[in-house]
């Protein structure tokens, strides 16, 4: 594809006379961009939008960093980003980083770079320090409580809502109640970590750490869950889990080991997924594509001051408790 | 944030002697080069990669078109292609479009002003001469069957894959078998349509339009078709689902109305999704992760000509039918 030093080979010209034509400029000499104009004809050459983007210091594209685009949980945040970005005449640059540090750094160095304009972070593994250091490069805008911290967050206060399930359970009569989350350090993770803490001090309850399952992302993962359950033998009587998926896994994995939802194991799952109401789920509502929106939202305006915004859960009672 | 204009401003030189000392140009003199340098670090400049991409002619971005982001199907194909676009060090622009075709053009022209290297469409509404209109602003790889047609491709054969179905569900006893798809029009739908007409025609069987459902990409769309299934009075024995996902949904809804699977209704499912493995269900496996990465790995490849893979799919055999 012809560039602009090719145009100026062909016109016989300097890369500075293109440049001038290009740009509309008033002093170029009437047979110089007339062989400018000729050559770029011949070589059917485009403008390079980032030629444009370049003088005008703008991309329209906004980074969204996701650990796995292919999960349902993110499927709706990045449905809710694309809803508001194409709304706003953006495109999203996806970067899966499998939560692996060194691809949030990528994201963040494209920040840096202007090669995004903002960067949404929907779920990070490295520390908050990597993120302030970023902090002044661009608008970086979060998926977790960020509040006093400086940068915009669009977030669920996920130890209320974790203890609003706990009380829940507790007061439909469970007194061992087991959960599944994903990572063990991730932000949202540690408060739901205090909150079951919490629960137990509060209902003068004894914690049992056998009662908490890590690693749960996947359907899968609810039938490995599953599987380990039915080996138990001080099973819990009911299961706190932060995803409909995993919790569609542990409930069909269940039935066919003969233990019966709500009787044997009462279970809340997280979001409401689709799956959720195929399948009678009690679950916490996350409004994901709503977040999503208010991210995109949040990413592209200009406030110099952080924005915080909390949005709201709540429990759909249905069959599992 | 500063551009190169602020920096000129700053030393009191052109923007030309900016461009110089950024490029380290040999002739600018010293007093002038130390006021750029010095007005670059006082206003914390970073040097913007679009300028980079500019020179280089090259974004390291590609750009994939899919329907929806969140869908089993399409999650798996942007797995793959995130998978191999990580490996050689690119980033990936998303452009959802819920197959509404002015998206697609506007993916088109981010190829035509060069703000993406190159373009995977995973499914498209715009007709093939759009496409055409483009094939030479950059390489364009489809994920149907292209061959002869000029443009890259990895694809699947959807006529082979239905028949070997069928002939599956023929050969296990069915004679009166329906089945599920997404859009009436697609590429793939037609070719499927195709291969539905002419196992009729092969086995003398006569076709019933009642039997073959349109619309259907989500759990929800299963439970629309098993609904209406509850009320047909002469229900096929059999339907061929072209997703896990909306079979998984047809299959729940089923044993709620009474219906048994395999029993009084068959299912085949297409894709070989997690769900399916968990539900026990009869499948076409499609390796849509690796036909992800090879997607990929033809869109950045510098061949002038075309390159078309075919994958191969697979019957999982189950407990479905």
């Amino acid at each position: 594809m012809a560039n602009i030093r090719d145009i100026a080979k062909m016109a016989g010209v300097s890369v500075t006379t293109v440049s001038r034509v290009l740009n509309g400029h008033k002093y170029v000499r009437k047979e110089k961009k007339e062989a400018v104009l000729r050559a770029m004809r011949d070589s059917n050459y485009h403008r390079n939008i980032n030629a444009v983007h370049l003088s005008r210091g703008k991309t329209s594209l906004v980074g969204v960093v996701v650990p796995f685009a292919n999960h349902p949980y993110f499927g709706l945040l990045i449905e809710g980003i694309t809803k508001a970005a194409v709304q706003y005449g953006y495109h999203l640059v996806l970067v899966q980083t499998n939560y692996n540090e060194s691809r949030e750094l990528e994201a963040l160095k494209m920040l840096e770079n202007r090669q995004i304009d903002a960067l949404i972070i929907c779920s990070r593994q490295s520390t908050w320090g990597t993120i302030e250091a970023y902090m002044n490069e661009g608008s970086i805008v979060l998926c977790e409580d960020t509040r006093g911290k400086g940068v915009s967050s669009t977030f669920v206060d996920h130890y209320q809502a974790f203890m609003m399930a706990l009380d829940y359970l507790y007061d439909n009569g469970h007194r061992n109640i087991g959960y599944c989350v994903g990572r063990q350090n991730g932000t949202n993770s540690l408060q739901r970590a205090v909150a079951y803490k919490d629960f137990h001090y509060k209902h003068s309850l004894s914690l049992n750490e056998a009662n908490i399952f890590h690693g749960c992302y996947h359907l899968e993962d609810g039938q490995r869950v599953a599987k380990k359950l039915s080996t138990m033998k001080a099973r819990p009587s009911a299961l706190l889990i932060t995803s409909d998926q995993v919790a569609a896994g542990v409930m069909t994995c269940c039935l066919e080991k003969g233990i019966e939802v709500p009787k044997d194991l009462a279970l809340i799952g997280f979001d409401n997924q689709p799956i959720s109401k195929l399948m009678h789920l009690t679950t916490i509502e996350i409004p994901l594509v709503d977040l999503g929106e208010k991210l995109f939202g949040q990413a592209i305006q200009n406030n110099k001051e952080p924005t915080y915004e909390e949005v709201i859960v709540k429990l759909i009672e249905r069959e599992t408790v």
